[in-house]
């Protein structure tokens, strides 16, 4: 147990022996096969099948989990209105990598409104963005996050939504070429939808504010935007030109990652989940406080260990930094799922 | 139109002519009874129905309304998830008067902590309480809310929601003798079952504390705590004795009314409703906002004009004040809801 400040990629042998026995051991598999198919809905929703997910001990993890919660009659079923399950957005939904890519929108804009704001010049969030130097932006979330704030300031959440539209149709990754929309994870859009055919409502719960998101989180991941729960920006009511309008002013209101996960939860959510799946150190608190019960739960961390398919990053990275959580996942049980062993599929098939 | 500062009950006929023109004006009868049932979904799901709603054009209106918006292939066509209904709580699901319900509980919390607080003895919000003057209490909403997160900081969110189930199940309503939960509005239970069952999402965005409302919300109307939206107070995130538990903070967060709804509305839900029920001046930016489309829409304002069966109140109450959002509903043709006319029914009967 002794991972600390080492690439944690550099000893897959060993990480895969502790993700097989925190997926066994959270499995229950002696309790939950009991004659019973592990998962009964697979059976008659052909749609909401995890084709994508390797038949390896993390798939068996969540089956088994599911298996217990649906199953009526058992001391673990939990009434589908108590079947809540929470996932982080960068790094566990999509790609995070080389920088988040809302922070990638929000540097366009912050350029754009420069020409106005000549103060800036001495801001280190903005001569980080003026070098490119990602590793200072990534670790500068909060400073960066007042700078949009002031950028777009003024402007209706209306128009604020267009922009991000706007950007989302022509912005392309720069290792894959593609519409960021598209570097969803296949193997998790199978898991939400495995998820809701079980009764489960999922909620996205993102660093990220959550108007960035919930202008594609439906398309994307069949999360509407009631379920979307992020960061965000005060916004004001107003009459202009009789017309009502939300307006954005240049105030952070909530930041919705590490502590305040689990708070924006309660805020947002108003009970415990019962499944929640993250993939960084921001994903902690919302990961021992679904993993602190009562009942049956399920916590979930992706490690991103596969940089032929993606990227191999966690304990040093700037981005998606994977440390502490880890630690945890390993002391306490948590399941551990690797994208390298655990995905058949990374991302979906590029649109014809 | 010249209602102002006169009690508008004094004028019913007046009043009644004047509700029967805005709801016809809303309802579009001939477009809408072209050939089908108004509302098909009453005739399959019978628990649905609006029994307790007398014949009249508000009636109409909503029935003309939920066919236009669920009628495939209509221009007047709304597809599922955008189907959104928000409620106002106080004074529109249940009673309000003689004082906000959850105003009394806080009353207790506020008292109870009192000696721990002998600076509160020249807090406007903290005599008026002692006086019993609840005219002052009632238009010092944001002192009094201050007094409570005092009251109550640094309990942990689960023994808060205990408190405020102990005080449900032992609270009696000094009118009618009843349990506070046992006044709710059978019209509006039926109303949200039969939003439900066209495909509707029903949310409550009340000026009351979320908290307060999710104990009690999805027995009493069949909203989950996840649709309940209101004022909040600051929790912050803990590990104590090697637990994860929120923790009230002594700070006001958010106050979901007047020009905080839309906001509210907003932040929650990311998307504007299509109906938005309401009672007094504190919905008026909510019916605005949701009268202002684009599309079809149905703003209703709650008229307490019953003093035989609950209460005769409106433009010159502390509590629940119909001033301004009156005037508007006249102006711009939203559907004033009679609760002496329009309700065959006030409150459910008595459980056995």
């Amino acid at each position: 147990m002794h991972l600390r400040r080492q690439p944690v990629w550099s000893s897959r042998p060993l990480r895969l022996i502790r993700a097989v026995c925190v997926a066994l051991s959270l499995a229950g598999c002696a309790a939950s096969h009991d004659g019973l198919p592990p998962v009964q809905a697979t059976a008659t929703r052909p749609a909401a099948t995890l084709s994508s997910w390797r038949d390896t001990a993390a798939k068996q993890a969540i089956q088994s989990f599911v298996a217990d919660v649906t199953r009526e009659g058992s001391p673990s079923f939990v009434p589908p209105a108590q079947r809540i399950a929470v996932f982080d957005n960068d790094g566990t939904l999509w790609s995070e990598q080389p920088l988040y890519f809302q922070f990638v929108f929000m540097l366009e804009q912050v350029k754009a409104a420069a020409p106005r704001h000549p103060e800036w010049k001495d801001n280190p969030a903005f001569k980080a963005l003026v070098a490119k130097d990602y590793d200072a932006l990534a670790s500068q979330q909060k400073a960066l996050l007042q700078l949009v704030t002031l950028a777009n300031s003024g402007m209706t959440v209306d128009d604020y939504h267009k922009t991000i539209g706007a950007w989302l149709a022509s912005a392309r990754h720069p290792k894959f070429n593609r519409p960021y929309t598209d570097l969803v994870y296949q193997p998790q859009l199978e898991l939400l939808a495995y998820l809701r055919a079980n009764g489960f409502k999922t909620f996205i719960v993102s660093g990220g504010t959550a108007e960035f998101m919930r202008v594609w989180a439906e398309k994307a991941y069949g999360i509407p935007p009631e379920q979307v729960i992020g960061s965000s920006q005060v916004v004001q009511y107003e009459v202009r030109n009789g017309q009502p309008v939300l307006v954005r002013e240049p105030k952070l209101d909530f930041i919705d990652d590490g502590p305040g996960k689990p708070v924006g939860i309660y805020r947002h959510i108003g009970h415990k989940p019962i499944l929640a799946f993250g993939n960084s150190d921001g994903d902690l608190q919302m990961l021992q406080y679904t993993a602190a019960g009562p009942g049956r739960h399920l916590a979930l961390l992706l490690h991103h260990d596969d940089a032929a398919r993606e990227f191999a990053y966690d304990r040093t990275s700037k981005v998606g930094k994977l440390d502490k959580a880890w630690d945890e996942a390993v002391a306490d049980g948590w399941t551990v799922v690797s994208m390298k062993n655990d995905w058949q599929t990374v991302f979906p098939a590029p649109k014809q």
